[in-house]
């Protein structure tokens, strides 16, 4: 199998969530027909939130693509990044390499139907820097996001203290106000809290990476 | 922060289990709060068991000692092996490094009360190496195992099938049967199902783990 190296700590409950759900996505009847990770537990990276919304964070572009480069060394044959905003750097990450980037925004993307009216359950800086609109534009989608106070309280709300029941029920307010066809989950925050959103289409932007990293683990490389 | 490294995927949701530790085990009101560390999730390891028991396997020991050299190429300050059993090769990892090696062994040993009796909950390799009776000795304590057979099929079943309800009967009546004033937890499937052993008191080699590896991620380095 394939190693795949993980810039993760964005938030550190979030990287967890996606190596369970790596272990949940393969079939397995010992260790060894689990997926290799190479796994980069930063919870120092410096705020996505306060670089892009407050303005006066300092760059994390630097920092990931250091992360990039160490994961590279170590042995990982290509790179994913368990945070959605970060994203907004991925090009650092693509320059500091020549491995592979599974890109979780067009991974995502690439699940939503055509012409769908889209909710976009994702921070606000996500919102802010249109982080999916090139993806979801080739898609002809249209956007719609949540509250940016609501989305910014409960994200910070499940870093300090988890995905608890209070912010299960704030998750299913956010959900079911904002509407549309389909819910895109663009948050590691929020899929944590994924089984609690209001019924109807999702895609949980974590979840389709996750596909793509078991993927190309598998897949003869 | 000084950035731990963990040689894990031994098994993959033991390695899980200790990172979620590591996170409950600081107080924090963000990301920044927590302990980094870089994460070798390698479920590829050759079989511990397979080697020691079987007599049949692959040597892990050269894939520990290139695990230990890529933590410390990318980073890590200190090294730490989620798996018990695989401390056996610990001298291999000490020796392919010049970073300190956190052993939880020792630090298991060192919670154990002077001249207790010890039920090493553990799997039969560890009982066949005697990988504790060094540092058990050292407490002037005495050792009783859980019968084999017994331990043998709950770790084969906690690493196919999780730890389940089955698995959580199971290790309380291991727990039961074999007594003893101290028990030691000195397998990571079994750290995974600690909350349903007997009553009594109890050592998790894990948990000791853990907090030595909070403590010299936090400590001025």
């Amino acid at each position: 199998m394939r190693m795949v190296g993980i810039l993760g700590g964005m938030g550190p409950a979030a990287t967890l969530d996606l190596m369970a759900r790596v272990m949940a996505a393969v079939p397995a009847q010992d260790d060894r027909d689990h997926v290799p990770l190479m796994v980069d537990q930063n919870p120092q990276v410096p705020s996505r939130i306060a670089r892009l919304i407050e303005g006066d964070g300092e760059d994390p572009a630097p920092v990931l693509a250091d992360m990039a480069r160490r994961l590279q060394g170590a042995g990982a044959q290509a790179l994913a990044m368990a945070c959605n905003t970060a994203h907004h750097y991925a090009d650092a990450v693509r320059d500091a390499v020549d491995i592979p980037f599974l890109d979780m925004v067009d991974i995502a993307a690439a699940h939503v139907p055509h012409g769908a009216e889209v909710a976009l359950l994702a921070s606000p800086a996500v919102a802010q820097i249109g982080l999916y609109d090139a993806a979801l534009a080739t898609r002809g989608a249209t956007i719609r996001h949540p509250k940016a106070d609501a989305a910014l309280d409960l994200i910070r709300h499940v870093k300090a203290r988890g995905p608890d029941a209070e912010a299960q029920a704030a998750f299913h307010r956010l959900s079911a106000q904002v509407g549309s066809d389909v819910q895109v989950i663009a948050c590691t925050e929020f899929s944590l809290l994924a089984p609690h959103a209001a019924p109807g289409v999702q895609v949980d932007a974590l979840d389709a990476l996750v596909q793509e990293i078991v993927a190309f683990a598998t897949a003869a490389g």
